[in-house]
């Protein structure tokens, strides 16, 4: 229920491990190409990054350095003699494998929005004229459009959209105190190739700006998400009853309900999202060069809130696939002002 | 790192459905008792609920329902014709299972903050006159002892494990709108009484204040773990090197260091504990008789907030466990004012 | 709109700074008791305290030091030669005074929580056997009685004002560095005396599980607030229109609404709670003897919780206090189960 | 101490009546240029907001209806027959004020911002070279520079400030369904215009992406305030002494305490922002045409997220000025890497 869509797995122990060895075949390769290692060692170091790897061991091996890197190194040194992790620090390879799973996470969930942002459309441009009592306060006010109403929950997704791939997906690489010893500066950059990453001006162990403005941007997809939830499921309630879900289920109690069962469900991952936000921003102070706590108080909630909206996503997509609209039901006499023009002018803004 | 000591495993998904499974068996032994079914029926359900589940294939069926009593419930009549569930909904299910698998979350939790403060109890009379420099605003101030400063750790940790025991785990019973249609009332205390949990004086499926209390006092314990966290690390910084974890490590990149691990992992975990708090507290306010999102947005905070505040408890545990305390850097000249009666009257408290 | 009842008042800056002079005054008048200053430098120091502060002058002067202490017990010391603040630290000051600020505002809140339950329950009794529609995922499920429905909000607030009332409510007394140095230990109870607060038995400078239960019971408190208003918001829907806000308004564009007001401004102000407790809970984690920051983080949203748990509850009890109930509207055939006997149970277990 | 800087004064009541007052104006401005209303009765408008207004009375008259539109469009209308508020909503007004109050306070955050990166950067560039202890998870680790240690604040600061200067700061105009009844949609452009605010493409009363994404960029420079400050805290430790501020204060209790206590102020007001921004986060999930408590659920965490951002933005700017670096203290030998080249490469990024 809690974990529909693909970002559950974009984000799975097995993807963060692969996150890691993508970081250390990346290094290997990047280093390389500037000399510090020989390309047959890069390529040792590639090959033992493309072996198989006990997701549980290395997370056994985690508990006892305090992050997983640690581990993973060890095993690659036990299959390789060529220089693995060279200037390397911990932090670099956990923050790029999480870049990297959070790029991944983010097509999926970017993906979802943008279907259940084309359903949004769909219903918009299908009731651009379709008259339905505005409801202020809960309060039945003055007149609008379905189609109005559908265009505003398109235009919440796609702009939650736009601030999920504004984000700056950045390559972490510093060494032990971020000075890059070891190592000539280039290597960030062509790490940064290497992987697909932008190159950050600095290491940002310590300057989470990133994480936070990540945070910030699920948190709003989230509410994007939650807002046509909520109003598919007021407009499902029995004595509205303006619309149904094609996806909706019963209940082992009562065979004759019908549940919006995919809103209700969007709604219930969106709301553990501003939560997971406040966490992350408070793990933004962080000490000196490197942080005692705030840094791994950071991976579970990044990967949660990552599951959460890509779940509501998912949901919310769902239940607006096939909606059934009852334009009969919805129908209200009165002036509808320019509802159908603000309908255009935001499936124009769209296009 | 984050699932240290055994909360994450009381929480697991088997953990879930053998708490579904309980509520299950035990209704039916209640409802044999007052009449409502048979002592053979109940037998049947009681036996078919202690048949092999495939956690996996009934989380699949939920995602269709919304919540994981429906495919739970049909697959135990697919093993029995005996009247399962009678009466009974949902809600009634997971609520139910929720506080099982709270108790057993909180047993192990209660056991490393009990733990936990043992060892600051330890430090507290072993260093009851060792003086140390207090610091305020993390400036030198005036003279204490390290006994008063441990007593303090004991103290709040003690306190936090009070709140614990006092929290309310109460039996979910109303039925489809909490009105005990097709039971007769008595069912719901005998319940209570098989399960050992209380009985409510009302059904509780939107009356979530057991959920909103039990997560204030997990983040309060995440509170009282994380100050002397801090403290332990704080004392252990280069400069200061007053304490020294017995169980700390290395890091990947820097072989002369030793990290206060368990310390700095107590601190990680607690501080994820804030968030998920507020995200129970936000979902108190659940529609009518069952709620559409709100209650799904506990399962997975309150799942993950037990997870995270165990494993903070066990860190911490660790980290207090053969401290080392290095009373001659701690050396400091001056008045303790009353800080050794002060211990004496922490550790007389506790007695 | 988000300042109703007498909570606003009761957290005020006068009122903080007249819990920082009883502070004062109750110092001097204890340690006069035990003789660590004459009962003449008592008076002197107990009519100083009597006189007239400027608030914004107190203000103005924290923004130096970092606290609201220094300043006023600079204005102190102009005023009188008798010893002021004896071995007191600004901490001991600020903590006392809002522990009497809080005890203030929790009576008033206690008050509107009981006003509130006690219109519940006079819904509950009127309407024991009303039958009304039970409401599960905002959709027709069975019936059940209105007055079930209104015992349940009863009942929720009854157990937040209990949760309330349990608290622990200290005097904060240990000095620079929480020692006692330079009073005897005795002074700590007979300050509690004269303040009417608990003496703790250790200075809680930065043991904060008292500030950490207070934000979770206020937390708990204002989600027992939230789900009657809730409930009546939607029961006041135009489709529904099973009850009828007495004191609520019109809009500036529409004279014909008749929206719940009282109810959704208890909404708007229940909702701000669950971030403040995340935030008070956050600085739970406070470093050695006083802390760099934390503390600090307490003051606002201590003062705030307090003033939206307060307004949330005070609307709450305008929203219930002759709410119109439409039981023709209500009207639902079917069998309503044990709920009427529920009522009495409820309205038993409150007496 | 939780006010300083500008902010507090932009978001003043004063603050919010005036920009209520500006939409008023602005609307009757806009009206008159497409010939909705004459240019007489919009100069009648205007000069009608240009009198004066009883925050107060206005604050006292909002309790009834429920927001402060209503009050001050009574007492407008009392004061000119011209058509004040035509085809208007309450929330068009409040909206528009949110934002105009928001514009002013971003704008003396952002002075405040850049003017601590301003100090950072003199930081950096003077201490390019400066050997300083690397630390690692709070333990020493290898040498970096002082000057990339400032260079992170400066880089962290402006993305933060870059952030809130990307900010969409909009108009609101709808009508009481948002459906711009009563007016021609050109008054949209033209009002925005009169108010130097950007025109929606839609109106935006349940689409709180805005005050979402405000939010997330407000909590990211709380954190990019907190890093530096906390540093600061730390690196001022008796035991460390790199660093002194020249603001720096004493205490109640003992002269001879040099605290840092501008960075401590900034960490107090940094570290009450997450939970302000999940309160707006979670008030995102907005009902129908517009929402029945969450809206009103925005106002205060709002401003206050700005007023302690500002303040917090204020105090670090206070704590970097003239911070006294002691060099001599910080010297530690061995290799610094390439820390003074990406000094100098932070540093070409902001020119």
């Amino acid at each position: 229920v809690l974990g529909r869509g693909g970002a559950s797995e974009a984000v799975s122990a097995r993807a963060w491990l692969d996150g890691m060895l993508a970081f250390e075949a990346g290094l290997a390769r990047a280093q390389a190409r500037v000399g510090v290692i020989s390309t047959e060692e890069a390529d040792a170091v590639v090959n033992a990054c493309a072996g198989e790897f006990d997701v549980s061991e290395i997370a056994a091996g985690a508990g006892e350095i305090g992050n997983p890197a640690g581990p993973l190194v060890k095993a690659l040194k036990e299959r390789t003699d060529a220089p693995v992790h060279r200037g390397a620090t911990s932090q670099d390879v956990v923050d790029t494998a999480a870049m990297l799973v959070t790029r991944n996470a983010l097509a999926v969930i970017g993906e979802d929005l943008r279907g259940a942002a084309d359903e949004a459309a769909r219903l918009a441009r299908a009731h651009r004229d379709t008259p339905i009592m505005g409801r202020t306060l809960l309060q039945p006010a003055v007149p609008t459009t379905f189609g109005l109403k559908a265009a505003g929950w398109m235009t919440g997704l796609d702009e939650a959209r736009a601030g999920l791939a504004g984000l700056r997906l950045s390559v972490q690489f510093g060494g032990a105190a971020g000075t890059l010893a070891g190592n000539p500066p280039e290597v960030v950059g062509l790490l940064a190739e290497e992987l697909g990453l932008e190159p950050p001006v600095l290491p940002w162990h310590t300057l989470r700006g990133r994480i936070g403005e990540l945070a910030g941007a699920l948190g709003v997809a989230a509410g994007a998400v939650g807002k046509p939830a909520r109003d598919v499921v007021l407009l499902s309630q029995g004595e509205v009853a303006e619309v149904r879900e094609a996806v909706g289920g019963g209940s082992t109690a009562m065979a004759h309900k019908h549940n919006p069962v995919a809103a209700i469900a969007a709604l219930g991952c969106a709301q553990q999202a501003p939560g997971l936000v406040a966490t992350l921003l408070t793990a933004m102070v962080q000490e000196h060069e490197r942080a005692a706590g705030a840094w791994h108080s950071e991976w579970r909630p990044l990967s949660v809130l990552l599951i959460t909206v890509g779940s509501a996503a998912s949901w919310l997509r769902a239940s607006l696939t096939g909606l059934e609209v009852d334009a009969a039901r919805m129908a209200v006499p009165g002036d509808t002002g320019h509802a159908a023009e603000l309908v255009d002018r935001a499936l124009e803004a769209r296009a």
